[in-house]
């Protein structure tokens, strides 16, 4: 820890897991040091990244005053952080019925958002070749979560208790590039209007000022890359 | 809770994620009354079932003797089980270290091998149009789960400490999938020879007794179906 920083965090410029940590750790003023992997030259699978994280994906968290925890999978993260270094309870939940809450929502964002949000990137981006029944075939899921979401959060402010928790922030950065990419473009979609609870919730997250502040270093990041 | 047991489960014949959570029910001897959704008949997204899980999705569990506590996404069912029901910690783990470990590992269950393994078998089997590289990408996608599982378990036993947990019964339902459908007929690739870890660990899950028996009462069902 020659940064003298309490956490070491691997991450990734434009990727969207990293930042999700790293609006945690910001929230509950934790010191941390991160290490932007370039994946173009497969650093995120090179020896260095891979003895700490076998999966080879980014973010991976190394927590300096816990003999150097190593920990990987970003809402397992989240879970650790809030547990482990949230005593006030500031995105966490403090009953036992919201615990389990809170799991699920992290467990819907990481097996529904995430995957398909990201699918409906990866072919209207990066696949070799196009395909709109792909694409259309995420973008229909992408639209299928937010009606999900839209039904709990019209009726609730946040997805878990009275309060903001992990569980929300985790939705920021797909969201981000659901309303600036995925949805953006899509006949007849208008995701202020259709799923208005869920816009409105969004755009609280974003407007927090530890998340502001990563954006920012993201958005400098990204100018200068 | 007229059936007189503990819990119901929601579930389906076919789908894999309802049978990961009988095969922990079944694990630590709890007493649960499967409902099995019709999904030709739309029963998942009917009012019956989102009035419980507004994600429309199986499984979904009630505990009767937790006040008809509610709880979705598979995973989250998982943790939930081994915290409350699970007292001689026949699944779970007792240390620190492990417990977050053992998270990681479902998220990677829930965000690596569920979705990719799912979208491979989408494309083989139900997409409307054929799109081969499509088809590529995700057998490809689960070759690469398998070489992360495959460089964990060529040194220890299991996932998390040295025993079976349910990180471990997560994989079980995908596993089935990919040996029998989606990486069968993928030419040079042979599960056995190219993961033998992963294979060895698979069989020794799936000739655990309590598996066993559920997958004799899957194979039932889906031969009446």
């Amino acid at each position: 820890m020659s940064h003298g920083k309490q956490f070491t965090l691997y991450t990734h410029v434009g990727g969207p897991n990293g930042w999700k940590v790293a609006f945690v750790l910001e929230e509950l003023g934790l010191t941390y040091e991160s290490k932007y992997l370039d994946f173009a030259k497969g650093e995120h699978k090179g020896p260095e990244h891979t003895k700490l994280n076998p999966n080879g994906r980014i973010p991976t968290l190394i927590d300096h005053q816990n003999n150097d925890f190593v920990i990987w999978e970003s809402n397992a993260i989240l879970l650790y952080l809030i547990e482990k270094h949230d005593k006030d309870n500031k995105l966490g939940v403090s009953n036992e019925a919201d615990k389990y809450k809170l799991l699920q929502w992290l467990f819907f964002q990481a097996s529904g958002q995430g995957p398909y949000f990201g699918q409906a990137f990866w072919f209207m981006r990066y696949h070799p070749e196009k395909l709109p029944s792909a694409i259309e075939r995420y973008q229909k899921e992408a639209q299928r979560v937010y009606s999900v979401l839209e039904s709990v959060l019209s009726k609730q402010e946040w997805l878990v208790g009275d309060k903001p928790t992990i569980a929300d922030i985790a939705f920021i950065t797909w969201n981000r590039s659901a309303f600036n990419v995925i949805l953006k473009d899509v006949p007849g979609v208008d995701v202020e209007k259709d799923y208005p609870s869920v816009y409105k919730w969004h755009k609280k997250l974003e407007e927090r000022p530890a998340v502001q502040k990563v954006l920012g270093e993201q958005a400098k990041l990204l100018a200068n890359h």
